[in-house]
């Protein structure tokens, strides 16, 4: 029997574990500084959470999970013959894996509400789970790095937002530009071109300019029943180049008829101003064409793309004004930001910006020469740990050979020689592994030494 | 529509949450002190690696989740209409939730055999689920924290355990008793007394001495067919008194007729010198009624209890010669402990022993005390935040009253008031919430002063 994992599912190696938790607690140190704690939720959610959240799709991509004992009494002979896979799934299963973070956050502010002091800044990581078809960079098992701030609508917070994912990034040490919008802005348009009702059909559209290109999106609104002439009139918006303030000011000329484009402008402006006063490390750059294909945002929407890699967006999120409405607490406004795990590590890999310290275990691993040796060894090793300094001491006499082929698939920095010679001076040959360079230390200096 | 979540799972709180990651942040350290190595297996596994590994009770327990797509196609009228939920689930179901973390482990140490450099140290915190009837102190979905090295059958490892256990509680505050014994002892002493294919019987008895006494083992053993002759035999060994060598002297008498038995014996002496050498702060107990309830253990075992709370063991581990048989990878050698989160955050709480940070998020809120102000304001924090200290302005400019109840509720030690004063000053009232002291500081000062 060859044992196997789930397709889509993943085993993380000791090396990649160290990457991935470099990218977390870089994010998590930055939620932290900016007042966003920590909170999780179960990886099962009640079906009656999850189920219509995430559209028609949404329902079929959710890992349902059986109910335990006997799942399929009270069920008719007609039910089981019906061999309905979608309908008897949901008397099999009262439980299913969380599909994203962003509902079961909404699920608990609702249920928490009585303990919870707003505006409610929380970070949560975990993995979400998606049935959906594994391929290339998509998985069935994955984690999500969510910040959201809940019960404010103060714009102070899409600022704060903002320099956090400019922080984050450039404590990684990636190049991005970081996309704003705002879909009051995205409204007004529509408006504005006489097609108000069809916003959403507008907002996908624009939203894949990157993929088809032009032709393509105006191909796709003629497609979407919008005549020439409001087709027309999108071109030089779709089009609109210059600095932040240049497309506003257009912006705010063709929306002179709609309060809510304007409204869309002046909050634009206002995080803008904002945030350049600030001071940022990367590029914030008021894009028209952005969109987010999530319905539930109302205000601002952001979006991170890295500039010397080709990959999606590796960052995003955006104001929305009643996500907890669907569990009853109507008029709870909200802005968040989730930060893409999976692809931020591709481009780290990329552009090769671990911190060395990501590559290895410990830092000094003591061969074992013999009994004596390595019962002198083990007291080194013992004061090194106590002291901080991560050490271990190879368990058996074996050869020299296979003893320093451990030391070198560990990345180990310094290897530390106690033969009977040194037993005997109470001192340790130290190998730098990177230099080639030996050295002979007396023991109590070890610690000093290798700090 | 009133949201819950499943029996037997919990949300974690931001307290909660900066409290257990106090907890998995020092064993991790620990762990990377004494050189072993995160790693990650998917929260699913396919049913066939799981089923079987826990017994008949384990499989039943096992959360099982749904095929997605057509999951009935393919079954006759008669398998439907058996109602046979175990049968049928082994149909619907291809895939389920870890039930502990020492299966997945060997898988990938199996599954990986080619690029591990052996041995193999590694470690594993993540949840586990199991579909348990839930209770108090029981849940559904909980963290498991092990550390297990295989590929050697060096007992070094076993004192470097011993060793680990000792910082952890050491680092924690936590005052404990190790408990060590070995199974080769219990299989001698199975013998000794002429009843070695009952060691089983004799092992899981002696097992509940702590739950129902002497008396209780005794009518056990009988009822399990010992012969009375047999049962007084164990009498003295299971009520041995004395010193770790004391202990050690008895018992190598009482098996002076087995050589698995002496050969515990070297082991069980081999360990408790070498870890007493090597200095412990918590006492190191050889226990002979210790047995622990895993069958695949077949040397030395732990267990810790904490001395100050009267809570189950809190810790236990041990030595195992086959993990990954089942797999068909015969003849590895592993040793590991698992830390028991749940409960440990149980000892925490009851001895409150929770460092001071983990109570609070920021460590600096500024009051929102108009639009010059809050702009002036975000200066500093943003200062602040780059300087590493966590700060935060409070959104609108809301009651004095309601945002000093957010600095309350957040425990944040210092509130940093920006009026019209100040700001024409530069300067910062800073309030230490501790002392109820306030100071006028200039701004420029800010992040000196609060470091």
């Amino acid at each position: 029997m060859k044992p196997s994992i789930p397709k889509g599912t993943r085993d993380f190696s000791p090396l990649e574990m160290s990457r991935r938790n470099y990218i977390f607690d870089t994010i998590r140190s930055v939620f932290g500084l900016f007042g966003y704690r920590q909170i999780e939720t179960p990886s099962m959610e009640n079906l009656s959470t999850l189920m219509g959240k995430y559209g028609e799709e949404g329902d079929k991509l959710l890992f349902k999970i059986q109910n335990s004992g006997d799942y399929m009494s009270g069920l008719t002979d007609e039910e089981l013959l019906s061999r309905n896979s979608l309908k008897l799934a949901s008397k099999f299963c009262e439980k299913g894996l969380r599909y994203d973070l962003t509902v079961p956050f909404a699920r608990f502010v609702v249920m928490h509400r009585e303990e919870l002091q707003f505006p409610f800044k929380r970070f949560q990581i975990q993995p979400v789970w998606r049935a959906d078809r594994p391929q290339k960079g998509r998985y069935r098992e994955f984690y999500q790095c969510d910040a959201d701030v809940v019960g404010s609508d103060s714009l102070l917070y899409e600022i704060e937002l903002i320099q956090m994912i400019d922080m984050v990034f450039s404590k990684f040490g990636v190049r991005v530009a970081i996309k704003l919008n705002n879909r009051k802005i995205l409204a007004g348009i529509a408006e504005a071109i006489g097609q108000a009702d069809k916003m959403v059909d507008i907002t996908v559209a624009i939203d894949k300019l990157d993929k088809i290109g032009l032709d393509g999106v105006n191909a796709e609104l003629a497609e979407k029943g919008l005549p020439q002439e409001a087709i027309d009139k999108l071109q030089p918006i779709i089009k609109l180049e210059g600095s932040n303030a240049q497309k506003l000011d257009v912006i705010a000329g063709v929306l002179e008829g709609s309060e809510t484009g304007l409204k869309g402008v002046g909050e634009c402006r206002f995080i803008l101003d904002g945030a350049e006063k600030l001071g940022l490390k990367n590029e914030l750059e008021l894009d028209l064409t952005l969109a987010r294909g999530l319905n539930y945002y109302t205000g601002a929407i952001f979006e991170v793309k890295a500039l010397d890699v080709e990959i999606g967006s590796i960052s995003g999120g955006g104001r929305y004004d009643n996500l907890t409405g669907i569990f009853g607490m109507p008029g709870v406004s909200g802005v968040g930001i989730s930060f893409g795990a999976d692809r931020i590590y591709d481009v780290l890999n990329q552009l090769d910006l671990y911190p060395k310290e990501t590559a290895g275990g410990v830092k000094v691993l003591f061969l074992n020469l013999g009994q004596e040796e390595s019962a002198f060894s083990m007291k080194l090793v013992t004061g090194l740990r106590r002291a901080g300094i991560a050490a271990e001491l190879y368990p058996d006499e074996a050869k020299m050979k296979k003893q320093m082929s451990y030391a070198n698939a560990g990345n180990v920095p310094y290897v530390a020689i106690v033969g009977s010679d040194e037993l005997a001076q109470e001192k340790v040959t130290l190998k730098n592994m990177e230099s080639g360079n030996q050295e002979l230390i007396d023991a109590v200096n070890l610690k000093d030494y290798i700090k």
